[in-house]
C-alpha cells in the first residue's frame, strides 16, 4: 500500500521533491534482479525531459544529472529498490515571493491552499511539472525491462494549437523541438509556438502514443484493465485533460458493424479498439491520444484573487514552456512503461 | 491490497460473478458506521441498470432483486462489510454452446483465451456487463454517504450515433428510455436505436456526467488525482473508449489566455478545467464526458476465427442492448460515487 | 487496495458476515486459472472448523455447507474471483438480547462500541470467530494451489492449559478432538477441557505449525518478510496473543554460536531460525508456535459495566468452545496457505 | 499499492539503501500538513540508533546526519512527501571481498542468493540492519504527529542473555548503554555483553514496549488488527523472532476466569490483553515483548559452505554489535509509531 506519491502494484515508484526545493527523485521497487542498467540509460531519458532544450521550451537551466544511490551492484540490479536522485540547481524561489498569496489562473495554487492550508508557493511546489523528473527516471528502468520483452513505446506530438500532423515519420520525432512526427506540420507548429511565446501566450496540443510488441493477454480484468491503468497514468500528468483509445471519441458515431475489429486467419482486420479489448491486450499495436491543455503560465494580464479574496491582475512570472507537448512526451512514455511492466509481472504471477 | 476485482483504497468494493453463473454480487468495505441504509435505496439504482426496461435495451429479464447479507443491523451500517447479492435467473448458457470456440468480434473472447487459457464462454462470463450489477449496488451505498455530504452525481446521454443533445433538462433524464437530457434529441435517438436494432446493428454514443457539491480540496496530488481516479474508473467500464474533462480535447486548440479559468471575488469566471485543477476539486461543478463504443454483439454477419484459427462467419446470438448508453449511466454514476467517497475519506485522514 | 476485511496482495480474500446474520462468505481473487477444484475439497476444510464436532467444542450446530457461486467453470478455476458462501442456520440472536448493553469481559464489545458507536451485539457480530469460516474456505483454495507446488501445512495442539505435548505423531492429529499430536497428552487435555467446561471455565493453549516443501527464496525483503506476513496473519485471528519462530523466545537466552544454523554440504545442521532467515525461506521446514488465549465466554460470574458505565455481574450466555485450540487449527492452516500462495506469486512476478 | 520496501496504508514510508552503498534513506508520505518539524527532531532519534555509541555496540563510525530534501516549507510539513537521506561514510566493502562467496551462518546470504541470484555481498547489502536508519527517520516524523495526539512510545531492554530486568525505571533507559530499565540488571547485562564480545560471541534478549495515550477504538477489525499490524512491523525487523501481547504465551496456561480483564466503573481491573481486544485499543497501556536473536556475526569459527557447495570454516569479519537490543529499541519505537499514526488516520477516515 502507499501514499498518493506512489504508483504501481508490483513494479512501483515513489517520487519526492518540489520545484524549488533541494532535490527531486524517486524510489523504484520490484525491479527484476540481474538486469544490466547504467546511469547513462536513465540520463538519456532525463535529457529528453530536461528544461532549456530549445526555443520552444522553458529557459530554466537544469543539467538534471542523475545518480543511482542504491539497488545496483556491479552494474546489475539486485532486486533492492533503486533510489535515483537529481539536485535542483537553477532555483529562483524569490521570483515567486511577489505573488505568493495570489492564485495563478490554471495553476493548483487555489486547490492546494484549500487542500493543505499550508502551501509551498515556490513555483507550484509539489504540483510543478518538475515532479515528473522522478517519473522519467523510473520509466527509464521500466523501459529497459520492457526492451527485454520486445516492447517499445513511442509518443509524438500529433497536433499543436490546431495544427494537425498528417503523416508519421517516427525517425523525425527526436530531430525537431516539438517532437512532431510530421516534418511539414512541425515547421508550422514551431512557428506558432514561437509566435505565442513572443506575445506572452501559450497553446495546447495532442500527443499520440504507440506501443508495439505487447503480447496478447496483458492487462487485468474488471477494475485494473490495461486501458484503465493507462488512463489513470495519463490523467495523473498535470496538463492532460483527456484520453482516447483507438477510434476513441469517433466510436461514438460509429456502428457496431464498423467498429468491431473482425478477424481472419492472419489476425485482426482493423484496430478500432486500439489494441485493447476487455481491458486486455490483443497483440496489435496499442494506440491512444491525450489532450494537453495550454500552459497555464502566461504573461498576459489575467484576473485573479489572493488568499484574502481581494481582486488582482496577474502576469505570471517565471520561466515556462509555451507548449507542454514536447516535454510531456518523455513523461508519457515513462508512465506507459511503468504501467506495462507492472501488468506483465501481474500476468506472470497469475500463472505461476 | 487486493486483486483486480477490488476497487478503492479506504472505501472499497470487491465484485464477483459471471453473466450466466449462479449469482453476482459485491462486498463493500470501509463503510461509515451508523448510517441508515435500506435495501430499497440500493434496489432503486439496480432497477435503473437492470435489463428489459424498454425497447432500446436487451430483452433479457432479470428482476435483479438484491439482498444485503451483512453489515447492516437494525437498519444502520455497522462499519462491517456489506455483502450484497443478486441471483441470476434468466440464464441461457446453452445459447452460447454453438459458438463457444469462436471469437466474437469486439468481445473479450480472444483476449480472455490468451490471458487465461481456460475460459467461461457463457455470454462473456466475467467480462460481461452483468458484472457491473455489483458496482451499482456498491455505488448506491456510496451515493447515500455522499448525499450526507451534499454531493450529487448526474449522468445523461449526450449523443447517440451522431445525434447530439443540445439542451439539458435533468428532470427529463429518467423519463425517456435513452436517458437523454434533451427531449427533442431523445426522440431522434430512440428512432435511430430502434432502427439499428431492426437491422441487427448497434451504435455508440457519448455520456456526460456532472458532479455537484464537492467542496474544494478533494483529490490527491501526484498519482491519485481526482481526474486520474475518475479516468481509471470510467475506463474500467468495458464499453468506454475515452474520457475528457471540462473543455477536454478542445483544450488542444485553445490558447492559455482562453483556457485558464480566471477568478474574481465571486469565484471562477469559467470552468474549462471541469472543476479539477492539479488533480484537486475547485468547488465548481465537476464535468466530464465519456466515449461509449457501439455494442459489440450484432446479428449482422462478421468475419472471425475459432480457437484453432479456422475462419468463420458469425452472427452473434444472445439478447443485447443496441446502444449501451442508457444502461451504462447508472454504472457511470456508481463508479463516480465510489471514487468520490474514497477521496473524501482520504482527505479526512490527511488532516486527522 | 482494500478495506480491512481483505487480505493478500496478489492472491487475496475478502470476507463478510456476522455471527448471527444471514450468511458468511468470502471472495477469493487472483486464483491461478485452469486448476481443478471441487466444493468437496473446500467442504473438507470447513468440516474441520465447523462447530458441534465433539464434547470439547461448542454445541452450536451449523452444517457449514458451502457453495461456490462464481469463478469455476466445468470444474476448473477461470481466473475470475471465486465467491464462496455459507448460510447461517442455527442463529439465536435473542440469546444476546438480555445482555446487549453489557461489555462481556475478554470480548470486543467495549472496543467495538468505542470504535463504531453503532454495534451488532448478536454474538460478537463481526468480531465473532464465525468470520473465520470465510478464511477457511479461501485457505482451502490456497491449499490446493500449494499442493501443486509440493507444499504442505500442518498445525496441531502443542499444549492445553499447561499440559504439554511431548511427542509428535501427525497421523494422530485428526483422530482426537483436541487435535493434539501426542496421544498420551491428548487424553489429559481432553479431561482438562471437559472438567473446565463442567465448571463454566475455559483455558488457553499453544498451537504449533509445520510447513514443508517451501523452496528457498520465498518471502519478500524489508517489510513483507515471510515471518512478518505470517505473524500478521496469525495475530489477525482473534484469540492469538503471541507468535514465535524456530527457537523463538528461547533465542533470547542463547549465544550466537548456539543459535546460528551452520551448514555443511548436505545443508543446514540445525533449524533454530525456523526455516526463515532475513524474512526469506531457507528450504528447511518452517516452524512456528502461537499462544492461544482462554475462551473469553465463560459462565462463571464476572464483573463488568454496561454502556452507561453501571456495574454488573455477568455470566456469559451462549454456546462456546471451552478451548479454542482444536477449532483454530484449520484457521491457522488456512491463513498460512493464503500467505504462502501470495508470496509464491510475488516471487514469480519478480523474476518474470 | 507498493513494493515490499514500503510500509503503511495512508501514512507510509518507502526505504532504500544498502549497508555499503552510497546512501540510505526514506520517503514518508501521507504526512499531516502544517505540522512543525525540524531536522533536529529526526536527528535525535537517528543518534539513538547510530553505530559507535558505546562499548556494547559496533565500532563502525557513522555520523548519520540526516537531511530533509522535500516536504517541509518554512519549518512546517506541506503534505508532500518528506525525503530524508543520509550518506554512508564509513563503508569498508573490501572487508567483505574475501568471504563474498561464503554463506555466513545466521545471515541472509544463502536466502538472498536463492531469491535474487545476483547479490550485493557488501555487509549484507539490503538485508543489513543499516536499512533501519530510514525507518527511524520516518518513525521520528510519526512520533511527532503522535505527540500531538498525546501518545508516547517507550521500549527498553527487558532481558539480555538470560539476565532479567526486574524493576522498571524509565528515566534510566537512555542513561545506560544497554537501554535497560532496571539499573541493577543493567550492570550485569553490560558485563555479560562485554565478556561475550571479548570471546567473539554474541547473545540475544527481550525488548518490552509500552504505548501510552492511545484512545480506545484504534485498530481495524478482521485482518488489519492493531496487534496484527504491530506483529508484522516487529517481525519485519531482521533480528526479531517472536512477539507476545499482554500476558502473551503465559495466557496459554491461564483460565478464562483469570485472563479476562474484568471492568468496574473506573475501568479495567487488569490488563492481560495488553491493551488490545478484538484487534482494537482498549485505552489501557498497550504492552508487548519481542524476542531478539543473538547477533549472527561472531568471530568464533563456524561451519558453512560457499556458493558452489564446498565446505569452509568461517570467522565473520566486520564490525558488529555483540547484542542487538540496545540499538533495536529506536527501530522498535519507530515501527510502532508508523503503525499507530496510520491506524489513527484510518479511524478518522472511517467516521469522516
Amino acid at each position: 500500500m502507499s501514499g498518493s506519491s506512489s504508483f504501481g502494484k508490483l513494479f512501483t515508484m515513489s517520487t519526492f521533491g518540489e520545484s524549488h526545493g533541494e532535490a527531486v527523485g524517486v524510489i523504484i521497487d520490484g525491479v527484476t534482479p540481474g538486469v544490466e542498467i547504467t546511469e547513462q540509460e536513465i540520463q538519456l531519458q532525463m535529457d529528453r525531459r530536461k528544461p532549456g532544450q530549445s526555443s520552444v521550451t522553458t529557459p530554466r537551466k537544469e543539467s538534471d544529472t542523475i545518480r543511482i544511490l542504491s539497488g545496483v551492484f556491479e552494474g546489475k540490479t539486485t532486486g533492492a529498490p533503486l533510489a535515483v536522485m537529481l539536485n535542483n540547481t537553477d532555483m529562483r524561489p524569490s521570483a515567486y515571493e511577489k505573488n505568493k498569496l495570489l492564485f495563478r489562473p490554471g495553476h493548483a495554487d487555489f486547490t492546494y491552499v484549500e487542500k493543505y492550508v499550508h502551501r509551498d508557493h515556490r513555483g507550484s511546489g509539489r504540483a510543478s511539472g518538475r515532479e515528473t523528473a522522478g517519473r522519467v527516471a523510473a520509466g527509464a528502468v521500466a523501459r529497459k525491462l520492457l526492451s527485454l520483452r520486445g516492447v517499445s513505446v513511442t509518443a509524438y506530438t500529433k497536433a499543436v494549437g490546431g495544427i494537425q500532423g498528417e503523416t508519421v515519420d517516427e525517425s523525425f520525432i527526436e530531430k525537431n523541438p516539438v517532437r512532431a512526427a510530421d516534418p511539414v506540420a512541425a515547421v508550422k507548429m514551431i512557428e506558432k509556438i514561437e509566435h505565442l511565446a513572443s506575445i506572452g501566450d501559450s497553446c495546447g496540443g495532442i500527443v499520440e502514443c504507440v506501443i508495439r510488441g505487447v503480447k496478447p493477454g496483458i492487462g487485468e480484468p474488471t477494475f485494473d484493465k490495461l486501458d484503465a491503468e493507462l488512463a489513470k497514468a495519463m490523467l495523473s500528468i498535470g496538463a492532460v485533460k483527456g484520453i482516447e483509445f483507438g477510434a476513441g471519441f469517433d466510436a461514438a458515431e460509429m456502428l457496431g458493424s464498423e467498429h468491431n475489429d473482425q478477424m481472419d486467419k492472419d489476425g485482426f482486420l482493423s484496430n478500432n479498439a486500439g489494441g485493447i479489448i476487455g481491458g486486455i491486450s490483443t497483440g496489435q499495436d496499442i494506440v491512444f491520444r491525450i489532450a494537453v491543455k495550454p500552459t497555464s503560465s502566461i504573461s498576459k494580464p489575467q484576473k485573479t484573487v489572493d488568499q484574502s479574496g481581494d481582486e488582482h491582475t496577474i502576469e505570471t512570472i517565471g520561466r515556462h514552456d509555451p507548449c507542454i507537448c514536447p516535454r510531456v512526451i518523455p513523461v508519457v512514455e515513462a508512465m506507459v512503461c511503468m504501467v506495462l511492466e507492472d501488468l506483465f509481472k501481474r500476468q506472470a504471477a497469475l500463472h505461476n
